[in-house]
Parts: C-alpha cells; structure tokens; sequence
C-alpha cells in the first residue's frame, strides 16, 4: 500500500485514537518501555549494523555521533518514557465552560490534533521520543527516519508499534515510511496529516517548509544575539556571553551574534574578546569592531587571538550566519532600538538576550525584540522545554501561530467547541423572542 | 512604493506599533468612531458611485446586497467598535508565570501577532470590523478590498488610517492595497506578513490558500451536518432541522446534509420531508431516502414537493455540496459511527449536530465527529462568535492549528517567553552546581 493510502487509513482511525482514555496510552508508553528495556541487545545489534554501513560510506564522525544508539541513548529515551507519564493527560481539558442561555451549554474541549507527521534526520532516538509524544496526546504518527538509520529504526519502531497494540491502541494509528522518495509523498498528503514536525538540519528543515501545504511546527535557523547594554555589568555580562556561545555550540539557542552598545565598546570588546580567546571562539566582526580590537590587544602571545582578522570583517548580510561552531559575529549599536532593529531583521526569532543593570532598557528590548524568547541577564542557552519545567519537547517553534518557542505537549493538541441544547433554533434569537445571556460556569 | 516595500516597512514598525498602550489603541477606535459618523455623507455618497457603477455593470443583486453602505451598515459598524471598546486588551496577558531556580523567573505573555493581511471581496464594512479588530489587538494590517467596492473602500480607509494617526497610531501600520494584481504580490510576502485572513466567497478563500505560504486562517466550505439518530425526540428534531437549513440558507453553519438513522427512516424522514417542503426545501438524496418519501407521499397535492425527483438521486460524492440554498442532502445509516464517519469524510470540519435522547450515543458522536463545533439537540446555526459571547469575531477558522471554531480577539495574539536572571548559565546546570526547581508563581 502507498504512503498516501495508508495515510488515508490513519486519518479514518484517527478520531478512535483520539477516543481512547489516557489509562489506555499511559498503558502502552509502559508496554513500550518494558520492549525496549527487553529488546535492548537487539537495538544495539541493528545500531551497530546503520554504524558498520556509515563507516562504510565514509559518513562524517559528527553525523555518526548522532546515529549511535547504546545504553546511554536508550536510558535517555526510557527516562523520557518516565518522565511523559508522570505528566497529565493534555487532551480531555475543559478550557471554557459558558451558558448562552438557559439550557444552552458551550465547552471548548482540548483534543488530540489528530495525524501527526514527523521527519527526522540520522538520530533513532528522535523516533523514540516523538512517536511516545503523540501516543501520549491521542494522536497518530506517521514516522519517516534517514536512510542512515535504517536498521536501528525498523526495529524501534516494530517494538514500539508491539507493544502500542498489546496495550489496545490500533496498528494503524502508527507507520513508518522508509523509502526516501516517500518523503515527498508524505509532503502531499495535506489532505490527512494535520501537522508536520521536522527534526534536522537547516536545510532539510526549510526543504520541508518549501515544498508542502500542511502546516509545519519547528524552526529551520537559530541565529540567536546576546546584545551587551550601555548598563551592563561587565562581570555579568562575560560569563554569560562565553556560556551562551561555547557552552554547546551545535544547539539553536547558542549565541551567534554579540551586539555591543557604542558607548562601552572600548572596554568591554577587548575584555570579551580575550575571554571568548581563551575558550576558543573566533571572532568576526565589522571593520569598527575589528579596529578596536586592533588598537587594545597585543600583537604577540595568548591575546593576539582575542582580534578579528582581516578576512573575518564583515558585510551587513553576513550577520544572518548560523554557526553551530565556536565563531561569533560582533557588531557595535547606538541605542537599544538599533539592537532591537537588527535583530529583527537579521535574527530568526527564535531566542534574543540583553545584558544590562538598566530596568527600562530591559523593558525596551524585550518588548521590542520580536522573538519566541526574549532574556535579561542570562544565557540563551536556557530556551529549552526541559528547562522550562514542560517535562517533554515536541521541539523548539520560530513560528508565531499555534506554539511559539520550546513546544510541550500542549502543542499536539487542539480543541473543539461542544454546544448542548433542548431544541433551541437560531431564528427564535433572531425574532427577539429568547435572548442570549452569557454566564461562565465553574469548570467542575 | 510597492507593495512589498510597504508590507517591508511595516514589518519594521510593527514591534512599536505592539508596544503601544491599549490607551492609545481605545483611543484611536474611539477617533475612528467619531470620523466615520462625521463623515457619513462622504462614505454613503462614494458608495452611490459604487452601486452606479455595479448598475452600469450589470452585477448581480446578491453581490449588490453585500456592496451596500448605507445607515444600516454604518450602525453596525459602530456598534461594533462600541463592542470591541468594551472587551479586554487581548494582548498583555500573562499566561504562566514560573521560577525555575531562584531568581530565575520565566513569564509566558500574551503579544499582538504583528502584520496581519486581510483580503475581502465586495463588503465594505469588513473593511471598517477587521482593521478595527487589528487596531485594537495592537497588529499592523494591510487590507485588499474588492474592485467593486474600490470608491467606499478609499473613503473608509482614509478616515480610519487619518482617525488612527491623530490618536497615535503610525500611518504605516495600516496600508490599503487597490490594484488587483497587489493581491498576488501580497500572497508572495511571507516574510513579512504573519497571517492573511480571508473573507469571501469559497472559490476565493480556497484560492488564497492554494497560491501563498502565509498562513491562513478561516474557511473554504461550510458543509455542516445534522444527523437523526433512533433516539431522537421528533417534534425536538424536525424545528431544528429546519432552522438550521432554512433561518439564512446563505451562512457558512446552515445544514447541508441531513443524515437519518435507518431505524427511523419510514417514520421520520416522511414528516421532516413535508415540514421542510413547506419551507421551501428542496430534497436531494440517496435513492433509498428517495424510494421511502416515494412511497410515503401522495402524487398529487402539497406533500408531493416533499418527494426526491428522480434528478435528485446522489451518488457519494455528491455529499461533498455546499448549496448555500433551500436544497438539502438526505442519506441514511445504521450508526453513530457511521454518521461520523460520513461527516468526517464528506464534510468540512465546522460543525455538525446530533440530534438525541441517548446521552451515550451524544457522547459518541460528539467524540468522533472531528470538527470544530460539535453540536447536540440545537441548530448548527449557533456557530458564531458573537453567540458564544466572544463579542467580536475575527472570522470561523476549520483548520486545526492557532485557532479553531468562531475566533475572537484571542485569535490575533501569540506569545512570547519573558526569562530575566541574574548571571545564570546553562553550563552550571549541565555541571550540577545547580539544579532547578520549578515553582508558578501568582500571576499579580
């Protein structure tokens, strides 16, 4: 059967799904995690095949990083498993409750959003925690891996469809796609995925974003800025700054861009700069920045490092760089609206900090800085749903509409109005004969 | 300037245009309010040119109804700024409020989306209702009227953008676009605008959806259903039914499809044939609800209209039909299960109705029907903002995400997370020098 068909199935078996109490899920997230604890010798056996086949292909050792799946990798995912059922059930909730009349009762009810379709690049992981995320919400899931992980994610996701159906939830509520050129098949069902969650690079993440009609939750960029304020403390400002660029610079929230207000440029830069040296970030900067710099560090010893060098001045579209690495761009501003301005324009909305003791200029940037996270004080490195306390990540949103910023469960969710009457007709509004009065009822 | 430039340039003032009070927005609805009382005569007088000129052109009378401005429209159109004056501001809220270590404090609050883009054919007081709606939740908008209504449009629009102004509110943040090859270049601006909210006719919206990257929120088609189930109260059922197809026959939430439960087709599809003949309802169906009205009815005499005539006989996906008219899709079934699975599949996910005693076959429905509004014992036509007391209604949305159902104020916010600190950073969470806590906090 196609993708397209199967799908199809999936959207028809989708409102049963949603049906099912939170006992029935929270049964199966048990049963999954029992398989995979049971199972485990075989995941690692299938691992080491997706790895033998990389090393094979001469894949880079960072993507093979993220292939492998050992005993860490699968204690990561049983802790998720835990962690999802220590948390409520996000369908079922009663968010309005409201008489329109006597007898007339409105609710708006959370529901499962129905068929979730996820595509993720190289980590079998991925495909642990998100399929676990739509079983807990109701939803279905239809889940297309990297060819990288064949292997790894076949068997994952059979132990996880087992042991789904041993717990009641239908075969059908989950399916995995394998064949690459399924990906665009997937892309075309807009008529039956209600939503696509991508996980993977940039690029792969703004193909998605290209090339389909069904909404999309997730970031592509994470061009993120620490802006250091005329009223910043010095001592403050540094070791955040150095946390927010180094402290893992693979991760979207990293720092990418330092802005530095004009007035302290000449004693802040060269103090920053030697930290950032000395924890081995590169600096790249416009030609201001790199002029002081020039001027307060020495030629020789350990400082030297702490300047921009000549090839690493740059031009104002080169501030929409995302790094992942231990390089930093630095540009100079005159006031908080200008920091604000050119985050804006050159940032990717995802998650912006300003470092200052001043509480109005605080206030400025974050009501100014239009960005899922706007911080004071702190690294950016904290925009993460874990860290937040949402208990599990359905990923991280650049987009304004339904989730913004780190996504909970909440965000597989949706919900419907419920409206209970005794024969009530619209025309009897309408002739003025009965009337609306609204009144919000208690929500048991 | 071009479109784009324009939407360009209001993208940049939209986080100023955010950060304004709700002061300065009360006042700027207030100022419009009082400009397009003052100024009546020029809006009536431009619309005169309007119908002229629809006269000239032979346009239909339906359309012509909806290009009417006359002291009708002009009243309700203040009585909903009136309205929307009353109602809270929606942006500025605080939704969670959350320490996460000491001194740590996170905060989830409510902000104006930023550029919304509103594309209307013929009504020229969806002009006057929508920017109002934007001014009020502190968005920037960029509206595109129908080339019919071209000389009203300008008049309103220079008194509301010249009001708005006086009142504080930059000229930038509102734009009119005329020609109608802007709209192509608009639906091409998803960098820029956040959301386009269409009003119009289906073909129109489905248009507007197939040929942009924004998204979208509204409706194409309003295929709403009303099912008869075995346990049904008839002399509850048959005012209902014919409210909710006949009390405005041209609304999105009128019934199309009724479907009966087998069990008591003889009896009740005969009587509510005949009720609804007298309304004016003309029957189109299955040739099994044919064949029973065939043999319950007389040949001759006023009853005979509430047969099916033998070009009424439909096939499946015939029940795919909006008629926006006094005709209505009849077929039977032997379930809850199989209504909802007709009304999943042929419907359009806005709202449909069971009508019954049996409070386990309403539960079951209401589960499984997957749209927007779930209805019992009362007509689909209660499908409203206004009737569900939201007081100001952005439009009725049938996709999944952001918002669903009649949209309110709330429909035109988002959020963003607010996190201040005093020097933290992840690297000393990651090292278990410090853990967090997380705690909510009162919201003032």
């Amino acid at each position: 059967m196609s993708v397209r068909d199967n799908v199809r199935k999936m959207k028809e078996v989708s409102p049963t799904v949603a049906s099912l109490g939170s006992e029935v899920r929270d049964r199966a997230l048990r049963a999954i995690r029992a398989s995979l604890e049971k199972h485990r010798e075989e995941i690692f056996a299938a691992n080491r095949e997706d790895l033998a086949r990389a090393d094979a292909d001469g894949i880079a050792d960072s993507v093979k990083k993220r292939l492998k799946f050992d005993e860490h990798k699968l204690a990561d995912c049983l802790a998720g498993i835990d962690s999802l059922l220590s948390l409520p059930d996000p369908a079922g909730r009663i968010t309005l409750k409201r008489e329109l009349d006597e007898g007339l009762i409105l609710e708006r009810v959370t529901v499962p959003i129905g068929v979730i379709g996820i595509i993720f690049e190289a980590r079998p992981d991925a495909l642990v925690q998100i399929s676990c995320l739509c079983i807990k919400s109701g939803n279905c899931a239809v889940l297309k891996g990297g060819r990288e992980t064949a292997s790894t994610n076949k068997v994952l996701f059979d132990l996880i469809r087992g042991a789904a159906a041993s717990a009641g939830i239908p075969e059908e509520s989950l399916l995995q796609a394998s064949a690459h050129s399924e990906i665009d098949e997937l892309l075309e069902c807009d008529d039956c995925v209600d939503l696509l969650i991508p996980r993977g690079s940039n690029a792969f993440v703004r193909y998605i974003m290209e090339h389909t009609k069904i909404p999309v939750m997730g970031h592509s960029d994470g061009v993120c800025h620490t802006y250091v304020d005329a009223g910043a403390d010095f001592s403050l400002a540094i070791p955040v700054l150095v946390d927010a660029k180094t402290q893992y610079t693979a991760a979207c929230n990293a720092t990418e861009t330092l802005l530095v207000h004009r007035s302290i440029a000449d004693s802040f830069l060269p103090q920053a700069a030697k930290a950032l040296a000395e924890n081995g970030v590169r600096l790249r900067g416009t030609a201001e920045a790199a002029r002081i710099l020039e001027a307060a560090c020495p030629a020789e010893g350990p400082d030297a490092a702490a300047k921009i060098a000549g090839e690493d001045v740059m031009g104002e579209e080169d501030f929409r760089r995302e790094y992942l690495d231990l390089v930093l761009s630095v540009k100079l501003v005159d006031s908080v609206e200008e920091a604000a301005a050119h985050i804006n324009r050159f940032g990717s909305h995802h998650t912006d900090c300003i470092i200052t003791e001043d509480d109005e200029a605080a206030e400025r940037f974050m009501t100014l800085v239009d960005s899922a996270g706007v911080y004071r004080n702190c690294s950016t490195r904290f925009a993460d749903g874990f860290r937040y306390g949402f208990g599990a990540e359905v990923g991280i949103s650049t987009g304004k509409l339904h989730a913004r910023g780190p996504v909970g469960l909440e965000g597989l969710v949706t919900y419907k109005y419920r409206l209970q009457g005794h024969g009530q007709t619209v025309g009897d509004y309408a002739s003025g004969k009965r009337s609306f009065h609204f009144r919000d009822l208690a929500r048991e």
